[in-house]
């Protein structure tokens, strides 16, 4: 039942996201990230913020954290790297997201542990409080760091930003991820439609490890 | 303790609005809708996004409302007037609107309902998928009616949108309540700051009924 329920599901949101390319025309099969390319580099000058309540929010007078900050080791570099790996996704409270991307990480978190990852981190254009509010129903937030972007300013500067309107979700990103170490970028992962699920669960970038 | 944190929050939040109008220069006194303005002649075309799940949102093909399906009564008129009061707030997990404005119109859902109230509705610029995980939380669901706003398309026909990207919150809208008869508005409230709860709570909407 859940599972033919997850398949609809699939199914009528890739047929309305590929309606949208037909007609927005601006499918684009690259982004500006792949193997090789410096993640704090691509996005210089850019933050993130870490997925908090709305009173640590007011607490931390709404800071941010800088692409740097997340992505570099900061202390016995380059005797310490730091080894992070990032999944991208189009929404809190979407269905894939809710119901694939974010338990395939969580589910796994020990086998990432036992390659050496410092840090699994899940991003996603929305604000930290809705974020941190669906990391808590999700109950993630023990495994996984949760980051917004609430203005896209990240996904745009890596080229991964994507309207998702058709869906009322206005701007959004594409459903990706990347493993990258001290900030180089040494797996990158694209799905072709945001409703896919192939190329961006932990499986396969527990494989390129 | 609780309350303590409630006046940090809102002292706190109030001086950063204070200061992000201080520097934006776009503080407006009124808006584009007060008593006797036709909400529907006001934001012609536009639509709002019931609350709901994703997978409700994939079955429903993403429809959205009409603004005239949700004021205006649609049978029997003009002898069954459509009574409806409406409140919008800044975003869903954030600390008035979770702590005080919900709550405010949820406690009192009888009074309103005794006063002849068809349908009493909060609108936030989120999307209903993000507002829909918000209004189970807050287990308010059975009182109240949940629309989205998703590109702030309503809110800014009525000229109530505000950037709180100072908050990491982006586009979204002032905090305001409304006392609607078949589309013509007999009580408009606004806040002078997102961050104030002094005359759009169910109290004062009330004695406006």
């Amino acid at each position: 039942m859940a599972s033919s329920l997850l398949k609809r599901t699939s199914y009528s949101a890739m047929k309305l996201v590929a309606g949208a390319l037909a007609i927005g025309g601006s499918s684009r099969a690259y982004a500006a990230i792949a193997a090789g390319t410096d993640i704090v580099s691509a996005a210089p000058n850019v933050s993130l913020q870490k997925a908090r309540s709305w009173d640590e929010g007011v607490s931390s007078k709404f800071s941010a954290t800088p692409v740097k900050d997340i992505f570099k080791a900061r202390f016995l570099y380059p005797y310490f790297d730091k080894k992070v790996v990032i999944f991208g996704l189009p929404g809190a409270y979407t269905g894939v997201c809710s119901q694939q991307h974010v338990p395939s990480y969580k589910n796994n978190i020990d086998k990432f542990k036992a390659k050496g990852i410092d840090s699994v981190i899940c991003v996603a254009v929305n604000d930290p409080y809705v974020l941190n509010g669906w990391a808590e129903k999700l109950q993630a937030k023990d495994a996984i760091e949760f980051y917004g972007d609430f203005d896209g300013g990240f996904h745009k500067a890596l080229d991964l930003d994507k309207d998702l309107s058709v869906a009322l979700l206005g701007p959004r990103s594409h459903r990706w991820s990347a493993y990258v170490v001290d900030g180089k970028v040494k797996a990158f992962n694209l799905e072709e439609a945001p409703s896919d699920f192939k190329v961006s669960g932990a499986d396969v970038i527990l494989g390129q490890i």
